[in-house]
């Protein structure tokens, strides 16, 4: 693990309170360490299950050179293939996503089973064992309806993060909805920034003026003020849960937040996003159930859609932040929502944060950087980076 | 040579009827290594006599940094000279073709003669000899017509391609044909994997509707039948050779293959692309002469027209991709060709290429990707890939 | 400093009289050095007093990755910092020019005085200490109204710069000038090779047929005849000095240069670019000063403006050059002055330049280059690349 010794190194420049040295943001070595090593190493949140609703759909999951089919089986089962021919190597899945009744390389037309199996392969030499050349598997967990795929050879734990994030986002049933937006966008910063970004609202008084109108300013890692009543409504609805929060050496953080200025979902104006409304709710209720995964998404669970964020680095500097809102699978666009309204607040929020933090990367690419303190309101973004740090060192241990 | 020592481990994981290690075809060291020292140690072709048909006429070739300039002199000698000035060592050169009555570099007027003379520098010291600041020369061979190039200081044999090639395609005399139509078509793939693309038909069948219709299944590194009563026309036209594929330690292939459904020359419709036949035919003739060449270079001889392949690597994803067609040096477009007919099928097979070469180099930059084992039709995949392993551990010894 | 070896011994190969070895024009490795060593070494041009005329007026400078603040205090100082915050690293001064009462960052709204001291920051820990989280400096001195930045911790001197140029530009008295035109004009080349070609006129016969029909041909770098009668006319107006020329050890050369076909300024037309004359003088007058210093600018003053240009790579092959022309503070657009008028020669020459540092960086990248001879008319060129040689190796050692 020679090559990256100079990682290493800079790992024990971290400083606790403080941001990394400013080559883990910024270089080329760190995004080369980031795609091969230290994200390869930990579950990603890849998708939902509505993204891969019947057999045969597919959904293609990128990091870096990366490239993952995430597919639905005639077994209904969801599996994640290596998005690579096992004949000469062409990619096999070229759109984003789509449906198809087997996997068939464009190049030969080597076909497989929605399983993976190598089906039919021409011309191939006496001795060729079709059963050897079945699509190359990648780990894949299903946490109550969140995807979450594992590019290592020995994926880490992940079992209490399945029985906590389950538990609670159950009651949303992913199985019923289907995705009524997806927005692709390129951040100009490296995804630790993005992250780090994420984990505060220190910024958002200033910076988003949409999204506190309908969340406040509390909540997101500042010290909401305990409100007795909600959580009595919460209890009398049976939604009531204790905060969780990256218990020890986990990576995962759910909590019920309430909403603010009467919103009753996260919508630009507060008012339904969708008519029809998911889980155990019969009438609009004023909170939100929100999931943080380290190291790269983050969830809100409303009464009337989901919306979920994954974040995957494309280079040094390029990251994919990936935002879809899913709705009952029975509403219908253009009756019970418009994707427009459904999507404004995070559309709207996204590009602000999308510009936060191109110019934190563009700063710290300066050569006068020097790692600075977090303030109080950043405990959560000092939890991503001691995650981090510990997932590096423990990955190239 | 330490700096490519990982070329020459990944070099060790060559598996005999599979394809190479992923990093050889996509990884910037890859690329270094086959622009520096690869490329640089064997024969290339580059063009043929007819691009540089007249004293003056001058043709740059280019392959990554490096700019050639293969110019005929007033003696009708082809020369290859080093595309920058030997002053402060601007570009000569600047566009990819042209004419000139001296070679003259557009910053400070060194004035070369078409034998790469230095004959004019104004300004300098009293001790400086123009004799020793000509442009400095590069390798080149004329091989019946097709001009081969060579960046090393002492290149390899060629004896015997050039008699085996001179002997077949002499009797099409390149010296008396023009250039109708050059294309220069950039593929986002490895140039290897151009390479590979080009040395199988195994992806026709779906992949080219058009060339299929004109050239038929076989032929391409399938096994066509014996045809005997072909094999007597063209002993009668005295055209009739053996088969010559790669010699022992050699770099050529030379067939001459029936064309199919009636088609008289590789034209989109099979029918004459130039009215004014070349070579020995009085009439149409429903065969081709095709030539290949390692590593770069493939090319067809019709009774009406010639067509002609070079690749050279532009970065570790991206390749040029130059095709020229030649007609007699009398024909009149317009009048006897129709330049859109003649560049049709191979534009339309050209680009359907590139699409497969590139998501061949998507899939392989993939860390799913394994070596794959090539069908029985992809001999000459093979024998490409071994010729690249033998030259480039050469090159590396 | 092992990972700058390679620079090192492309050091040793520097030929007296001759162009560099291609690799430290060209390479990745030779503009890492450049960036990182060589030019935070030595003291850099980077803007002129009146670019930051008034109080709270900020004036970026960015050379590669860095990005630094110049900006003038209420006190009337002007300051360097960089452009950073102390907190997360964001980037402060996203304009490249602008005025502010202070430097608050767009990100979390820190806010430090026009001196750099931190003066507002939320949500702190209780032992935060505001004093120690002031911006960082970067070294500044005043030259006569140039301003001079330097990124390395123990500057080298710059005392005799300092007074040589202040002595002679100090009638134009930069104080009482404004910025009429700035020009941020991208090339595609090296630095170097922008200011090779900056330091000799033996292309501008062919090259810059505009600036010769107002300079001449002699003087940049040329014998000028020995012109007694204008010696005789600037002794009368108290502006004969004699030419200073790279002193031994110090990077700076003044001359005044007599003007060409009776133009009295340096105008596409030879007539007055503003109408409002600056300096001492009363009337028009047929000369101009000009400054140049390694390793990245040159000026021009004039009877009626000052054209003030600076250079800072971008990349291996791309370089900014940012010209400004200064017209007096009272001078009135439109009235006194042509925006296009005035910038007209330069920006044509400009365009001319960058076209030849083009081509000579695109032919130096070839394998065929060769160390080649400067030409008498070149002395210039030698004068800056024997600067670069000695100033690399001292900062390597």
């Amino acid at each position: 693990m020679s090559r990256f010794e100079p990682i290493a190194t800079l790992l024990k420049k971290d400083r606790k309170g403080h941001t990394l040295p400013g080559e883990l943001y910024v270089s080329e070595e760190a995004f080369a360490f980031d795609a091969e090593v230290m994200l390869k190493s930990v579950w990603l949140y890849a998708c939902t299950v509505a993204h891969v609703k019947n057999p045969g759909d597919y959904f293609v999951f990128e990091l870096a050179n990366n490239s993952i089919i995430i597919v639905r089986g005639r077994d209904n089962e969801v599996r994640a293939f290596w998005n690579s021919c096992r004949h000469r190597g062409a990619r096999i899945c070229l759109e984003q996503k789509g449906r198809a009744p087997r996997l068939m390389c464009p190049y030969h037309q080597w076909t497989y089973g929605l399983d993976g199996k190598l089906l039919a392969a021409r011309s191939m030499a006496e001795d060729f064992d079709k059963d050897e050349h079945g699509l190359n598997p990648v780990a894949l967990e299903n946490v109550g309806g969140l995807i979450f795929i594992c590019m290592a050879d020995n994926p880490p734990p992940i079992d209490r993060v399945k029985a906590d994030i389950s538990e609670q986002i159950g009651i949303y049933n992913l199985d019923t909805l289907k995705v009524a937006v997806q927005d692709d966008y390129i951040e100009d910063a490296n995804w630790k920034l993005v992250m780090e970004n994420n984990r505060e609202c220190y910024h958002c008084d200033v910076g988003h003026p949409e999204l506190i109108s309908v969340l406040g300013t509390t909540g997101f890692g500042k010290d909401a003020p305990d409100d007795a009543a909600k959580h009595k409504e919460w209890a009398a609805l049976g939604i009531e849960h204790d905060l969780v929060e990256f218990p020890d050496g986990w990576w995962h953080r759910i909590a019920r937040l309430p909403l603010a200025n009467g919103a009753v979902t996260q919508s630009i104006d507060g008012k339904l996003a969708c008519q029809k409304l998911i889980g155990p709710f019969k009438e609009p209720e004023t909170s939100s159930l929100s999931v943080w995964t380290q190291p790269n998404s983050w969830h809100h669970f409303c009464c009337d859609h989901v919306v979920t964020f994954s974040l995957t680095p494309i280079g040094p500097d390029k990251t994919m932040l990936r935002t879809s809102w899913l709705v009952h699978e029975d509403a219908v666009e253009g009756v019970d929502y418009d994707p427009d309204h459904i999507a404004a607040l995070w559309r709207a929020t996204n590009q602000q944060d999308g510009y936060f933090s191109m110019i934190n990367h563009q700063g710290i690419a300066n050569d006068g950087y020097a790692q600075g303190p977090y303030a109080v309101e950043e405990k959560l973004v000092e939890d991503f980076k001691d995650f981090y740090v510990a997932a590096s060192k423990a990955a190239l241990a």
